[in-house]
């Protein structure tokens, strides 16, 4: 069983945990913890061998903790996912072979596109594919896309490339369930065109940066991020081809930690527990 | 107060510490913990804040853990390191700064050197330095060293690029306190001239390994290990010259390690509790 | 056009080169070149703008070229490649993906598997695959591959993670052409199960080696090598698991690298002009 | 010999550089071009085998390049350096150790510091430090500074740590001789206490920028780069002590590119040739 705890911190917290799985019989394998001590929070991710009903171990636990205690026991173990894409290829296939193979921890159960570009690749692997166009004007394509999304009832949506600023009423929709990869090492190259702006500026490195959409562009909750390194002879379309390879892993990472439930969110930053 | 505890796994193991910690009225600042399943061995360091008398402390602890558990409750904050080196300055030199500004996290009480070129780094450090010979076939430069070792009482003896090969009697007289920087990624290419062995590999990675040092040579428990790219262009000594930057920093990386009381061993292997 | 030398060294090479070029009314956009003093060779890649006959070119320079120079003038830019599998699909999945979008740097013509797990994955892309088993010991598997592989007529054999050793024979009928991943920092754990040996030596980094075959197991030219930091708490499956994203990864470069012509063999050693 | 040429490009310019090469039987060791394309403009270094006149084959280099070309025939070989120095010793004394034993590649002739916490280690290495004080607002320090560093002549500047901003007088007075270091990934992190700022943000990964400097406060051409890996268990502090790790590291690695005649500067970015 995977046990999650997000609460203020107080004395004692971790003896009366620890009390209440042991009269449950329940060894822990693992236990992961963070105390914020600036902000007074407390953080802890449990896997823990043995089984006890969910309900009675929620209720035990909420009976210890502080008033506000975010409390998951056993979260859904198979996300639902939907993916939103523009025309490049790279993350969202990475996504579809993981789905194809059962690795990646969750299930792909659509793919949006405002370009039709990918829709081929989904039907390779019998996954719906829905364009959503955004030229046509007379529409509302985002409130078109927020319908669509909320038919297939996702955990998570990925924005796998998808190249359009999401409005404030579509990331209220999900809120902090969108997850985005940015080609770049946030903060740095925020915004449209992040390796232009690398190869303006000459940097010996670039990066890619996985996170939680907020309504401010770039700037929400980071997850993952990493970096390779350029010299002087990348061209900027050089920095686009090498960075796609990092896109790919640092998204595929962020996926893997969200949905094994090692990441919490808290002010603008993220505890995670990986390896 | 830091408090280590390495002992046989059992349940409930948590619950009965914290609920010491928490009698004691101790806050759990950090708890890091490690449980080896198939060894079924436990591994934990606690960061508390409050004061509880050490002995009392320890004497509690015992009475919950399995027989043959080791606690260690506040270990010696500001251990004593003696510094083992042939011709190489860049790790002494590395330490020798360190313990100057007081960052080291202990205090180099002498350095023996089997060449005389690094006594003058260490006078203009005010370090004590002794030379110990090993061209005088007629002594036992190594029972000597011995010797000069233990009158300095040290907590741990640093091979800081010290070319020799040690006898069985000088591992048995500080086991598993001596650390070793040896030039290469372990297990690849160990024993003598591992950049010469990795150039004419022809490796596109070169490393370095710190490791507790036993009688099998480079086979010790590994602390910290790190690469830098190379390639074609590097001759054998252009990767002796990088190298070093990777040995200096993979040493000095173990020994904050060691000195913080981050590193357990067990089974010819460490558990390693950084940041 | 890309112009590939490689031949002893001798003074004077590049002015007689560069000379040639000039007359041609070819412009250098980006010269790559290594001298191994040791061995006396001279390696060079150029990318030239402008367009000379390829014959006429190749003629012109073999006349100031030492005797059994290697010269390639526009060496063929698509290349066929066959991919060998077994059972694990990433490597595989990966370079159909790339196959698929007309990044790849090659056309892979086929897929041959001892397994027949992977027939699927390579439908959803219609890429021919064919099951070769070794079970049956009354026939010639081996022969029977090569035998497929020569009806592809491919430029490079890639083993994608096929877990079985080649004889002579066959590496004899692909000489220099066929590319492996190991999945580990070689000449670390060459051979079986080296994510087990890596967990059981207790090593801090896990890496992948993507390396050309030759009769000697794991020994062969290394191409490309990357490593990931690993800690106690990784089991050997947790490492198998973490390691195949690096496996990917070095493959893909490798056979990036190779299939633009940046690679050179010479005396179980790789020259590689990489941006 | 080093020759380091950097001019318009223009058709032919290898072959005329290299044919004058052969004409003074000067055997190419390693030849590193670049040609920035989008401004025509042309970068080489080659380290050539044998002897010729200096003043001659500049000379002739000069007849066949475009005017205006920069050309340096064995450019000063050991130069000669001035350190600018707050209250952090990790990059002062990190270039102390290397000058003490012949491996910095220049010669530390003076360390200047606007508070006198460094005196000492200076001392220790027999370096003279000049104090100059910015507390006492009725004189000019940062004259007073220029005086004092243009009485040592240096060849160029470093600023290892050197914690107040430079005016335009100061940067004329060196233009293209400061060498700085700062504390964070460029162009992430701008301006003052760039590690609470990463704090803030929540990044997931750190570094340090080694940089020419401008008028434009970290805006200058990046020489080198690096970051490590941090995570939610790092306060604001932590990441000081971390960073101060690569700050020593990218600084070093800069001034080994910059002193070894390795880095070109245009246009407000770096080509470096290294190995």
């Amino acid at each position: 069983m995977i046990i999650i705890i997000q609460c203020k911190d107080q004395i004692g917290l971790v003896a009366d945990i620890s009390q209440i799985l042991s009269e449950a019989k329940l060894n822990i394998v693992s236990m992961r913890e963070h105390v914020d001590k600036a902000e007074s929070m407390f953080f802890m991710r449990l896997d823990v061998d043995g089984y006890s009903d969910e309900g009675v171990l929620t209720e035990s636990m909420r009976r210890i903790l502080p008033e506000g205690a975010l409390i998951h026991v056993n979260p859904v173990s198979e996300k639902r996912i939907v993916v939103l894409v523009t025309k490049e290829y790279h993350c969202l296939a990475d996504i579809l072979v993981r789905n194809n193979f059962g690795t990646l921890g969750a299930t792909v159960v659509g793919v949006i596109g405002n370009h039709d570009i990918l829709q081929k690749i989904c039907d390779r692997f019998d996954i719906p594919f829905s364009l959503i166009s955004y030229t046509d004007v007379s529409g509302d394509p985002e409130q078109e896309m927020i319908d669509k999304i909320n038919s297939y009832s996702p955990d998570y949506v990925i924005l796998a490339k998808f190249m359009r600023i999401l409005s404030p009423r579509f990331v209220a929709s999900f809120a902090d369930r969108i997850i985005n990869i940015h080609h770049s090492f946030l903060p740095a190259f925020a915004g449209a065109n992040p390796y232009r702006q690398a190869f303006e500026r000459g940097v010996k490195l670039i990066g890619a940066t996985a996170h939680f959409v907020t309504n401010d562009l770039d700037e929400g909750p980071i997850i993952a991020q990493q970096i390779i390194p350029v010299n002087h002879s990348f061209t900027a379309a050089d920095m686009v081809k090498s960075g796609k390879e990092i896109e790919t892993a640092v998204l595929a990472k962020a996926m893997r930690l969200v949905l094994s439930d090692r990441v919490f969110v808290y002010k603008n930053k993220t505890v995670v527990f990986d390896n």
